[in-house]
């Protein structure tokens, strides 16, 4: 076999809700060798390996046992699934072991983690993926090369809609880290990605429409503003739940006009009768919508390991800045006031 | 006053559903100067003059007492709204009194007529509209226009549908004229004038849904199938019915793209929910979706006698022509055979 | 005559930009008879007049002659669209001479002079209407009869998007009073008329990018945000210029779907090729866009006087809370801090 | 391992254009286990297993090697995509060794050889699937779903629309059999499918407006209508190039709506600027938009071989009747005359 042709071995910890999402596009990657499933409810493990059809050449086992992922040698990535409170142990485990790791956002709920494991990625030289998949969108991707080519002129508001469907389950609401980390993280790193700069200042307005939410000292409905040092106002507004599908939008105006970016359906069928004309629902939730940008990101990683592509387009800097502005929009909505990003360098990324 | 407010002096004959629509542009139109309606059935006639409050100098006759209208020196122009077996005779005691002539289609049922009238509009040198209405939908002459401009290269296909709502009554069907000659002439006339040219041959399949409509040896839903000189191909599909509204579209495809005139809407409210995207009804009616058309046409007419205008924008050889091509088409229908348009001049208007 | 066909008799304060709008919509109203336009510059009066072919009973007069106005029995209403700092005089005067006032937004710069006018208006037992002309465009006024039939649910999110085109001169922005009072109050209104409730805080994001703006002491670019009793949130985003035209958005979120009101554009007609498909533009400027409204807003008046609609549809308490909201927003900006409304009553409309 | 996980054991043959499109769905899918490439091309068989990075135990061999694929016994399936001469021998030998065949359409030439073809797979009971892919398209089936569930009510007209992009090459377009063969026989299937009848007459015109197309003695832009027993009229539209990309749009109108299916775009990004709102472009070939398509039918005919589903969807009489009604259509083109299609049994499917 000639070196394109090479797959990169891979162990994945965790095949809860986005482990088999990451599964899946392991399993279709020909650039990819599946060799560990790491996961704790070994009946899960072995029922997701079945259904996939993976081979009996990987092994389903529990983490008391993942040292001998780390001690394989044929392992080149490991995939990062597990709930949040593992994720750094899983980290620097992997990079001193050194592994490529690939791990669900947040990578830690603390600055100083996310520091620790970004210096031992450093110190062994291998890439750490922080999965912020919105940036593998191939439209979101679009926005940005067209805004970046001119096309809005000076920009001046952008505005970004993200409402979940289905509404997640009380059980997932009480461990997701509340709608500004869970959610919100995803359209801030998107804004401030895309446009290329960090606010000055954000503002929250927040409310709490269902009571189990307001009983997890959540709230279900935000809209963020932040300003830029540009200028540049933007909005972000979420909802926990839209009843039409998960709506996903977003707009960049400036000088010399709109980039938008509209919502995608699985069908484009129409029907028109007396009530107008109505158009097929949109994509029914993450899994359908961001589909696309989920393979590409794992592809990205692979792609990173295997040589083909040089660097991991997730940075550190980024990492930590974007956590730190999520925290400070749930920060206002806390406190009622604007917060002022004085404490860290703002400006462009 | 200077030349430029001059009003031209107005008689309008039948105020039928057209010469109502006709009746309202008169009234909105500051160069227009109502001075008689004439309408067999008095009551309507003074009923509609006093819904729209013309004023008292208006005058309300029947058609027994016509003579002061067309000895009236103050009137320059007469509107003509009545059943076409009427046409004929008011057409030409208007030229030959010397008032220029706005007549709705079809000018006449026969070659022969047309021609007659005509040539008293040269003798008398007299403007004479056939109102073709479709040509003064600012849609369509915006179609055209980039098409000449040469935005979809050269011209392969073009399609035409026009379903009408709400569906006519059996009173109306029953001295329609029939499809072919009520609703197909418009769209004959439409893709003709657009493309500039005539067809070499046309072939029509056509089909009662509705037993009413059979019973009036007439049909609902027609396909007609038009060949040009330059290989472009058209369709025109017609029906009687559409329930989500007045359904009028056209598309012009080219070697360099595709021209697209989509319906209209009185609003733009779009309604998500479980079943998607709802938006509201497109025009109920020919009176909504074209009631610009129709002001423009007769502003078009009252411009041609004020000399704002030098031409009448519909010509004697369109008129004759359109009249036999859907002549053809209808006779397509009866015998089954494509029927070629050897008989006269085809290629290039 | 029957009293259906009683004409108001009318008399028109100023044909600036918005009187010569509203002159169009008296001209073409049947139930309106203009007699009087009071302009200072007496050409531009003249000159309006003979554009618009009214005829010679109108008087055309300046300010200083306008006591045979208010002397005149036969004018019934009067409709003011002169400077702002000129409306309290003309409403008063025109109240205590038992005429109904049509005025131009904003009544007045202050609550005291608002309340004083609206105080008139009830010891003269005569119609006073502010011009929020958004209430009667026709799309939004399906808005919020949908919304109130449920069809929303229970509401969550509203946004607004108001950006404007052309550009106003440097001239207008000098007088205009302001982005917020000559543009917001608008979205403003038009958000709280349309959910029912004032805001209980406002807070305000706002940057000038062009420097002739800046040099006003004003801004081109805003987002607003409001959050209600209810628990709903809006926001507002304003901009001075929309290259690509009059850009008037809305929607509305809640709990059983959402309700959008897009653009409207006056052809609709695409074309495709190899860039994608492209649609006409939209609307060019309120005038195009908001034609309907005025003809309608004033049409309302003319009912009102009629006794056909039996009350104005825009209350002074809620012409007193738009003005206040609207300079609470404008407070937010320069103060950077949210506003919260406690000086005030909030809650339902 | 259960029985749901059982790997069906395949053989493809020819790897040309079609043959690649099945290959990459065989190894995404996890039900099929590729074990042989016949191609006589070798360096291009070699090139394609390479490129995909088939394993090891992919044998990619000669057609005068082929004797080995037929008798070895864990082939279960074999998928023909070459040229079409070669489709009966193939087919055949399948069947007669117990192979269940998935064969590209069209199936062969000729009815007798068509009949041959499924009286083998009765007499050795093993499925055979002409691929008749837009049967798969989950938005065509979403439509014909609808359609039966009486959204439409009647069906009175039905217009479907297929442009080719990018534009066949003239070696395709010499083997490629014709328009009407290559080309219009998904329509013609995909409209009779639909509504659920085959037409009583049919009527072509057609025209070639690119030279080396004219050479071939091919057309490049065709329209065919349709009369069927209900009474409902069909049109058909095709042309070998729409530069604006791959168009492929139908229309099912009704006595109670209509239903359309709109193109597809890989992307929603509009960008709006002084020339309108201009929509990123729709799919660009076949391979995007019926992508999901041709996996589904490759998983149809998997599942049939796996018991999963009970009947192969497309049937041998629908086969017969479509190529004859697409030859009639073209024997309309060449002669110049509607063609009734007396001769074989019309109605209902």
């Amino acid at each position: 076999m000639t070196s394109d042709t090479r797959r990169v071995g891979l162990a994945i910890f965790g095949v809860g809700r986005m482990g088999q999402v990451h599964l899946g596009s392991i399993l279709r990657m020909t650039t990819a060798h599946l060799k560990y499933i790491v996961e704790d409810n070994l009946q899960l493990g072995q029922e997701i390996a079945r259904k996939n059809l993976v081979n009996d050449e990987v092994k389903v086992i529990r983490s008391q046992d993942d040292d001998q992922v780390f001690q394989d040698a044929s392992i080149e990535g490991i995939i990062i699934c597990t709930p949040t409170h593992l994720h750094e142990g899983l980290v620097r485990r992997g990079l001193k072991s050194a592994k490529a790791v690939f791990c669900e956002k947040p990578l830690a709920g603390s600055t100083e983690i996310i520091e620790a494991c970004y210096k031992d990625a450093e110190k062994y030289d291998k890439p750490l993926l922080c999965a912020f998949n919105r940036r593998f969108d191939p439209g979101l991707c679009l926005m940005k090369q067209r805004l970046v080519q001119g096309e809005v002129g000076e920009v001046q508001c952008i505005k970004r809609c993200n409402r979940d469907n289905p509404p997640p389950t009380v059980e997932f609401l009480k461990m997701s880290g509340g709608i500004f980390q869970d959610q919100g993280i995803h359209d801030i790193d998107a804004v401030c990605w895309t446009i290329g700069e960090y606010p000055v200042s954000v503002f929250t307005q927040a409310h709490a429409f269902r009571k189990e939410i307001a009983d997890c000292d959540d709230v279900d409905q935000v809209i963020i503003v932040m300003k830029f040092p540009s200028g540049c106002i933007a909005s972000i507004d979420l909802s926990r739940h839209a009843v039409y599908g998960y709506d996903q939008r977003m707009e960049i105006f400036g000088s010399k006009g709109m980039l938008e970016q509209q919502n995608k359906a699985p069908t484009s069928i129409v029907h028109h009768n007396e009530s107008g004309a109505c158009k097929n629902p949109i994509e029914a939730s993450f899994l359908q919508r961001y589909g696309e940008a989920y393979e590409l990101e794992l592809q990205h990683f692979i792609n990173v390991v295997l040589g083909i592509e040089k660097e991991i387009l997730v940075k550190k800097e980024e990492v930590i800045q974007i956590c730190q502005i999520t925290s400070a929009c749930e920060e206002s909505y806390r406190t009622g006031k604007p917060i002022f990003m004085s404490s860290f360098q703002t400006g462009a990324i």
